[in-house]
């Protein structure tokens, strides 16, 4: 099942650059394993924003909810979450 | 060039039947040309909605301009859009 | 899997009061077939709005997306939808 | 009569672990207690936020706004309340 | 119990004057004798609108929904409820 | 003169107990004194919110300017005023 | 006593172009009368818009809405108020 | 050039009352002095908050910038701009 | 001086043809004019919207007024204006 | 390829002045050589606010967002950004 997540973060302007670099990296290792692990299917920046548009495609909403918990940056972020489904236009049989 | 594009669709509800099934076989076959062009990369139904979430891949603005404009629904179309770009943590070389 | 939907009916003014009966009735046959079926789990109004709060129990976006477009009143509805998933303080087994 | 309520929870960043872990397991506890005694009727977490949809079973708002004054997360939410009543399609004689 | 009732009236501005004034007798006259019954407790104009505030007093969430279902002008109205429950800082036994 | 005035309060979390318990206690006396004094004139609880509705019934909006102002958690409140007159459908000659 | 009132008007586009001129004409007729009295004591228009902000100097809420209720074009605006009173940093003995 | 401005002052609740009572009465001495200048032409207190609406009249927009950046609590307040002009409905050769 | 005016056209979808492509004509021709004349300095559609961002460089309010009413598109426009003036870290002399 | 983008500052009250003159004096350096090469090529003050309006020239959306993260206050701005495409009605082959 696919889900679109709207992802802004907001990091404290006062965090210490040590601790803002580390939640990033730890970030990134674990969005480039759910990515090819096949759960974050899409991963776009939306330009000129510290935000992203995300798809993942899971089981359901407690396996988006349990993927989502993990990030490391999940406390700065403001989440916004809309289930997809498939488009009765859409030419591939599975719109990935 | 990528854009991130919610269509939500508002037909007046005393639209003759006709006019409106008419309107949306046209729109099912341009979308359907726009996505084998590769134009319209990814069409997704928002879960209850009548409205969808969009990719579109074009050369520049005017291009995605001129693609929507051309759209037969898109006089009952509240249109909301986002220019994308590569997410420094995506490991798809072409995120597409 | 539940989601959480919202809707709020805002049936046009001068809709003849036969149309608007019958548009109701049928609305009302399909909502309690869907709650026997245990598709509709809960149905609740909003005190004081033309407006209801209802859980549906189904397969997964697509199969509500499909529940929702046949109701009669649809195209008279703002429609919200949320994912829900279990919640870790419940002590329900199976919270429904 | 019950009442619809949505609670976003919102810890500071900054919050030792220790104390929202003493505090989250204190509103574990009282949820849980509140579920057995029949006020607290249903809780779902809203997925992919830090947040829940419950409803709610009192005599009265005075009982709901006194049943949420002891949650010792309240300090940290954002509230919203409904009232709901019956809804005339419903066919559950007491649609818990 | 008491509710906090925000009613916006919108009358079509091409609503035959006999309508509006036939429509306006008949929700004066049911509210004066609500108000009589001690069912609608205060009226008040928000002073340069064509909105009021009330406080209802009534069973409870059913009693209210079913009053304001009766109201002429419900069909032209934005409603807003917020259930009200008695203030710690309130010195008068019954505030009415 | 009637004014409708919506008071939310929003207390630091991290204020210390003993000043938030000195604040109370200063506010609740005072909108006691007023009420005795029939300037506020109600004063009712937002069922399950840390806020208030309150009608004030003073010479005009200095009067109730300098009131509001009096209030100790004046500092820590979100305010929205409307100013109200008697509606055509009041059967009390003095609605209060 | 002074309200700062906002007027946004919105004629309907198919409204005849006689009957606006009309009720233009009736409005300006009023609101000119309003200001030899003293009772509309400013009228700006906001730039761009068809809109304005007007003080009214009334002897209280009751007059404010009976002078709105009166305007021609009072059906089409939509209309927003508040109480003002006077600055302390004013040095104007009447700030008017 | 008229300009009409909306100030809404949010001083920290934490700012030392000492320097909370300098900032307020610089400002008041500026205000002044811009009044009786003639560029500050109206200043009225919003009832009930601690805003104002203030009209100014200045050169242009660049003037209008520069005066309002010289206030002391000018990095307390969140600004609302919006230019004005003549109402053809004004009786006042000079609207003041 | 300058001006920042967003425009957004609403066209109803029920307009004839014909009427709509006259006023777009005539649109055009007064747009051109008054860019030749250097009212309307700049003009951008924003992509994918029936919308554009314009920069007027008028004399004051009032000319930016004058210009905006005599549009044919404006009783169809929704208007948003902003001054503007020269921002301290441009390079320009006259920034245009 | 043409961006608008609406930058508001927000300096926190409390940053040492010292901090503040340097960011805003890198600030001002980078966004002159950004004018001075091209990429940034309209910068505007919005009258009254600690806010511009911008229009960048760059490349594609990749671009853009690179140029931003660059700015010394992008971490303490709010950032608003539409794609902008040539309008039908410019005059000008180039319009910048």
């Amino acid at each position: 099942m696919l889900f679109h997540v709207r992802m802004t973060v907001k990091l404290p302007t006062d965090m210490p650059a040590e601790q803002a670099a580390r939640l990033k990296a730890d970030e990134k290792e674990l969005a480039q394993r759910l990515q090819r692990e096949g759960t974050w299917r899409h991963l776009w920046r939306i330009a000129g924003l510290y935000a992203n548009v995300s798809i993942f495609d899971v089981a359901d909403a407690q396996a988006l909810h349990d993927t989502l918990m993990q990030l490391p940056l999940y406390p700065y972020m403001d989440i916004e979450v809309m289930a997809l489904c498939r488009h009765p236009s859409s030419i591939h049989d599975d719109d990935r």
